[in-house]
């Protein structure tokens, strides 16, 4: 169950052939109430984002959505205006199939970059696609936006009488730096049924989404199609919720707790990855200073092959650390690895203490990173690099 | 030949026990004319620079210097202020054998970061080295200062009646952010007989080699321990020269081709490399932009992937060059390989031209990145992720 969890959603995913592998790929969701869904987003930075991108930030601006429509297989990026085009065409599609406007329809697009869209696939699929639309097809939903991912990662969550659900995918090219009505190939989808206001969405986007999903590395590499989109049905009831409700923050804490989830799922099952590693730092600045450093250390490739390695190596959490773009003093750092400090003010503790060693070797590496006495703090998830990142990226054109 | 081609230097490289493999791990430059030379360098700028680019920056103050030691096998980074006290007595043992002050004794050191350079195996080996130092010691020096390089890396080129010669090593950990009179694990040592003045080799230090090198990427690391160094023996004769002279370009050129010509051999030896990847960039809003996004292309786990599976992938160079700190018109985007587009006007060309794919397996790949009318250009030097860069990575605690 993920985003048809909440009530007033309806989802499907059925295989319509963008993929030449024959496995789903192209995916519906659709708020199925009286009015369409409050909606934000948010998405990739890259200077060239993708066609479904830009017409979806579009669709995004009246805050209001009826429907998303993800096809997996090709990214509709580096496609030009021809690209704008067949997105602007696939919302049209979709819409007529719903009866409702274009500018409702959000469009996502994952795969290889270069491309285009066919749109006979997507003509020829869409009466499908919308038959199947169940509140069971959630599972179905998160099945057809995978692309080098293992397995759907979904993550449910409620909120008082509200219900969040979410589901993401991602593996590789996966390092987003999303900015609200500009977010990754990172896509996510959440939902609810609380009666938020647009406002609000737009506020637990910022706040709690981006933070977290721009706290994942898996290569560091920030997609030209990187999104995730926030909506909510207001099928639970109750009345509308705008920012500062008592119900916002009880609302904002269930979506944050699904983003997390998710966050988890998908270094986990990063392309090729054994193992997963969280930073957590400590003492920064500010949360986006403690930020940084995490990432500088998640994705620094000698701090990744050193987890695969099972090497509780101080050295390169020091270098990746000291590398990082945030300031600190440097004397006042701390790094702990299984309770034990490796790096002790700035110094690295040689030997390394033996439950460091036994810790590095755990499924999920946690580090601890205190910078010193500011108030500034993150948590990054990341993974080991393995010989099986390097095979199916020099094998697969993503 | 190498440091010692210019007039007035002697170097040595022995085997002092650094490391365990039995290999050359001490090595010594010294020049030997009446009057130390000439002396200017760079280093990291990594928060936790190592004891011996904080005493040798120290010694660089007065911009002159007698003699450079390195020792290969352990680091001096992460040691505290034992380490620097480990550094200034190197630079102490190393003066009392060639009579001269510590302070124009430069202290350089590699390996794995956190344990402390054992003194007593400098002090059991400098007689062995300072009677080993010659004008033919120009290759063990280069080779003493090896980690997991496969080979020494050596340049030379003569500028006029002068001569300019250098060595770097360098495998891993490479992705220098050197900044004059601080600067990266690459070593890089440059010598030249020119009567230059400290000023002027402070300018070709600053205006010609860090720009060449921080476009040097194997993993995007910064070391704790990046530094280059150059020296001016004078033993070629002639008036000094300062900044303005017209002999100072000639000789800027010549110290800036050895630089490149040792950047180049850098990356064709990376670890685990087995193809490298030139990317040239042009257009840009000044060299600095240039160098970004050429560091972006060449840095990038799914660019250097590609380029092992030799696939001319252009939605990963678009990535790649849209996720770069940079700005530039997306839409006035050019990528060639093997003089045809890849990318043209910010689309991709689908399919890739056949010269493309050609270009792509070349040992030496070089892609042309046009980002429109700005003056700014760079030549950045990177290669290719493998299976064995990881294999080194996760055995060994660099």
């Amino acid at each position: 169950m993920s985003v048809t969890f909440p009530r007033g959603f309806l989802a499907s995913g059925v295989a319509a052939g963008f993929k030449a592998s024959g496995r789903l790929d192209l995916g519906l969701l659709v708020a199925d109430g009286p009015a369409p869904a409050a909606a934000a987003g948010a998405f990739t930075t890259n200077a060239f984002p993708a066609a479904p991108v830009t017409v979806t930030a579009g669709h995004l601006s009246d805050g209001r959505a009826r429907a998303v429509v993800v096809n997996s297989g090709q990214a509709n990026a580096g496609t030009g205006a021809a690209g704008i085009e067949d997105a602007r065409e696939t919302a049209a599609l979709v819409a007529e199939h719903l009866a409702c406007r274009p500018e409702d329809v959000l469009v996502c697009s994952t795969g290889v970059i270069g491309p285009r869209v066919p749109l006979d696939t997507m003509r020829r699929s869409l009466p499908e696609g919308t038959a199947a639309l169940s509140a069971a097809g959630g599972r179905a939903f998160a099945e057809a936006i995978l692309t080098t991912d293992t397995r759907p990662k979904e993550a449910i969550a409620e909120a008082g009488t509200f219900r969040v659900g979410g589901c993401v995918k991602g593996a590789g090219m996966i390092g987003p730096r999303l900015a609200p009505a500009r977010l990754a190939t990172l896509l996510g989808f959440l939902t609810c049924d609380a009666p938020a206001e647009p406002a609000l969405l737009e506020a637990i986007v910022a706040d709690r989404v981006v933070p977290v999903w721009n706290a994942v590395t898996v290569d560091a590499c920030p997609s030209t199609n990187d999104a995730i989109l926030l909506l909510a049905s207001g099928a639970a009831g109750d009345a509308p919720i705008a920012p500062g409700d008592p119900r916002a923050d009880v609302l904002a804490d269930a979506v944050e707790s699904v983003a997390r989830d998710l966050a988890r799922q998908l270094v986990a099952d990063a392309e090729g990855a054994s193992r997963t590693l969280v930073v957590q730092v400590g003492g920064a600045a500010d949360d986006e200073a403690a930020r940084a450093v995490g990432l500088a250390v998640a994705a620094s490739p000698l701090v990744k092959t050193a987890l695969l390695g099972a090497d509780p190596n101080p050295g390169r959490f020091l270098q990746a650390i000291g590398a990082a773009p945030a300031a600190f003093d440097p004397a006042a750092v701390h790094v702990l690895l299984g309770g034990e400090a490796v790096v002790r003010g700035g110094v690295v503790v040689d030997p390394v203490p033996a439950a460091c060693e036994r810790a590095m070797a755990d499924p999920e590496v946690v580090l601890s990173v205190e910078l010193g006495g500011g108030p500034g703090a993150a948590t990054v998830f990341g993974c080991d690099l393995t010989e099986e990142y390097i095979r199916i990226n020099a094998r697969y054109r993503t």
